[in-house]
């Protein structure tokens, strides 16, 4: 940790620390996928990851650092549903009191299992309330702690561990990736693991991939300035709606990420599809950009081997066969 | 092998040859099935294997012992789906000539995927003809190799692999599983996994899990002879539809198996889906039978430790969505 920055040490740390407690996730290939892709693709899983998505590994990598008077006092978080659902398992697990700040109109099985792990929910209007404010009251009358969902250092270190594990996949299989394609929210995840990657693949380039109409980092990273997203724009990737990138992922991400992707929601269902089909996978809408960056075309893959990290699976069964029922690309 | 019968040594050389080119697929867990079955499950994630069942390890293990005249001969295989698509797999990796002697109402993703693979599709009608006799006479025709589903010792002791993996991972969880639940069609899965669970636990209870109507495993076990099904009997799950058990299976299987277990159509159904939302994978009707019976209570799991096999996760959208909307158990 350096300036409240995360370094190499801190994600090396991290994957110690969620060891036992996280799974590492297989690294999936497809001869199918990469016919239609036009290259070697390399599929981390993060679907299988406890939780149902990668947010577990920075919520238990940042709860379980707690001191035991702030562990009593509980944690306080604000997300869709996948952070939440990581945050609650984590505080779970060393018996720490969650309470969750919820879109209303967050995916129900999201809402379901996170009350499941014994959170505390609390609703709000994504369109007319500001979570963060909601959150900080929280906090401030409770005394609990904040998990911030990705402008946390030790957040974006434990999330770096999909960056980290895929590299060293790639390794026993004898490759060497020469591009990743990662799904960009709020930017933790791809902070994370450009970190972890260029530590141990100094050349591979990094892009962000993200739904139309939040392309946010995209349009950042091109002006070098944080840009916010138009508050009207609407996606089915739920898990990718941050209204502009972090202070502290942009900062780390414009030092080393490649140019940004945008998929439409038809192409993220269509990848969803894919993923069913050929590896067996279920992958939400925001999960699967990057893999629909890659099979529709948005970069090239020919010739290349390209790391694609599926980052979640919590879909409701509705919107799940809406994707099934997508036309092939 | 000894008599024709393959030995855990078998099951390691088979580990060795298909390593690099199957996958080590996952053993998963949920604390929300863990709730439902009332105790810890460990799940072996057969979906996520290369052609998306189990089926690759036995066929790569045959068939990558064949001479190069046998190779430049051909291997003709029949099966509903899952086997075709490891022998089209294991044959293209070797660069045989594969024809594979399919029934007219195998799920229609099964049959693109192998022929996807490069295999040649001949179809007969399930109820109608003997796909052991069609399949024989092309063989004969072509004098290829016939790659039997399970009556094979290097069949089975690939398939083993599947077992010797789970031990080897149940074991560095620090858990010792009590019983093993596993799909039973011909019973080459199970013949192989009890083999190889017992030689690393020797106490534990493997049982094999057949859905209704096809049961013949569950009833040669208890009269100590082979027992064939009604042929008129009808079930979801194709993957399981063997006339009756394998001569040398049941051979294996009378030696080492516990009481089978029998679960509905809906079981699996319901299967598929909780497999779905807790798990994130796909599983196949046949593929869910073991979970399935966790998950119904047709075995008690309280206060122990019990090893899962998912067997495969080929299954179409359309039937996929059906399970999908089961009702919740």
């Amino acid at each position: 940790m350096r300036d409240g920055f995360p370094e190499i040490d801190d994600v090396i740390d991290a994957a110690r620390r969620i060891a036992g407690h996280a799974v590492v996730t297989p690294l999936l290939r497809s001869d199918a996928l990469d016919g239609i892709a036009g290259g070697q693709l390399l599929i981390k899983a993060e679907p299988l990851q406890r939780t149902g998505s990668f947010k577990f590994r920075g919520a238990f990598n940042r709860i379980s650092r707690l001191s035991d008077a702030e562990i009593k006092s509980g944690v306080v978080a604000w997300s869709s549903g996948n952070h939440a659902q990581g945050v609650a398992a984590a505080a779970a697990l060393v018996g720490s009191p969650a309470t969750i700040v919820m879109p209303s109109d967050a995916p129900t099985p999201k809402v379901e299992n996170t009350s499941a792990l014994g959170a505390k929910i609390v609703s709000y209007d994504r369109y007319a309330e500001s979570r963060e404010q909601i959150g900080t009251a929280i906090a401030k009358e409770q005394g609990a702690t904040i998990v911030r969902p990705y402008d946390d250092p030790w957040i974006i270190a434990g999330q770096g561990t999909v960056g980290l594990e895929s590299a060293a996949q790639a390794a026993a299989l004898g490759t060497v990736p020469n591009q990743a394609l990662v799904p960009c929210g709020g930017g933790g995840l791809i902070a994370g693991c450009a970190l972890a990657l260029k530590d141990h693949l100094p050349e591979i380039a990094v892009h962000p991939v993200e739904p139309a109409g939040f392309d946010d980092t995209t349009r950042s990273l091109a002006c070098g300035a944080r840009q916010a997203n138009d508050p009207d724009a609407r996606s089915i990737c739920d898990a990718l709606l941050a209204p502009e990138p972090g202070e502290l992922t942009f900062a780390m991400n414009r030092e080393r990420l490649s140019p940004g992707l945008v998929v439409s929601d038809a192409e993220a269902e269509t990848a969803m599809r894919l993923a069913f089909r050929h590896l067996k996978i279920v992958a939400e809408p925001g999960g699967a950009v990057a893999l629909a960056a890659a099979l529709s075309g948005r970069i090239s893959c020919a010739d290349k081997t390209t790391l694609i990290v599926i980052s979640g699976g919590n879909v409701a069964p509705q919107q799940f066969e809406h994707a099934l029922d997508s036309d092939v690309p």
